[in-house]
């Protein structure tokens, strides 16, 4: 059987009586399944440098602000992830000494993430192959990606993203 | 800051000088995203019910077959993943009392993960809370969908998709 799995998965939900979600299921079984692909190789390029997606979106972060710091609740909104997700990333990170945590003078209570020396080369020689593997040729043609990002774009504010 | 974090880092991309990038990182990163606010619809249909999407694809696939069964080597390669996720993936599912592993009698090397009763009325149930919550109304009109959907597949083919 060379039939697209997700194709013939759209039929099987048309026969059983769910053809109103058929095209919906299509469309999430497409994308987690794009997903996969990209992330198979982001991860190529990321796990011989040590780092995963979410790790290396945190070093960019912090490396396109001015001072290269940023409090823990400002990356965890950018981020759009959990606090849990975000301190788990970065207690990685200091591990690495990409990362080191240091208390708001203005506000002892705000925690502030500085990236390293260290963890701006990682975030550069990281961006420059990623760049290379993934986001120049991202496995469409130019056109197309700019439609199909204006598509996702749709799909995530129909999402209720922030 | 209500300035979409995509749009931040595609403008961060081409002033940094990497703008034959920055498209491409923009759609990557969008999709990424929109996979985790569906990821999220998801879950929290399924994690009630003690499923993982892998382990929901994996009752689906079965359910679909004439035998509610099937090798494990050939849910491996319809799921598209690992030979080890698949066998944790039905590892789980076994203790849990929705699949069985049963060697087939015409070729003793060949294990086919049988669907149970459990595992039939577990996966009608959790496919109608998911058609009901997700992808009946998947975040865009039905065009819009259709149109996502064959951009995606564009993509997942440009991606070297099996």
């Amino acid at each position: 059987m060379t039939r697209d799995p997700i194709g013939e998965a759209h039929r099987q939900w048309v026969a059983h009586g769910w053809p109103e979600a058929a095209d919906g299921m299509a469309m999430v079984t497409s994308l987690v399944r794009a997903q996969q692909l990209l992330m198979e190789r982001i991860d190529a390029v990321l796990r011989p440098r040590g780092l995963t997606f979410a790790r290396y979106e945190v070093l960019r972060l912090l490396s396109f602000t001015r001072e290269a710091a940023m409090p823990m609740s400002r990356l965890g909104s950018l981020l759009q992830v959990h606090p849990t997700s975000v301190t788990s990333a970065v207690d990685r990170l200091v591990g690495q000494g990409y990362v080191e945590r240091v208390r708001s003078d203005s506000d002892k209570r705000v925690v502030r993430a500085v990236l390293t020396e260290a963890g701006r080369e990682a975030v550069e020689e990281a961006t420059a192959a990623l760049n290379d593997a993934v986001f120049e040729a991202p496995g469409l043609p130019g056109a197309e990606v700019l439609g199909l990002t204006e598509r996702l774009t749709a799909l995530r504010a129909g999402l209720g993203d922030a």
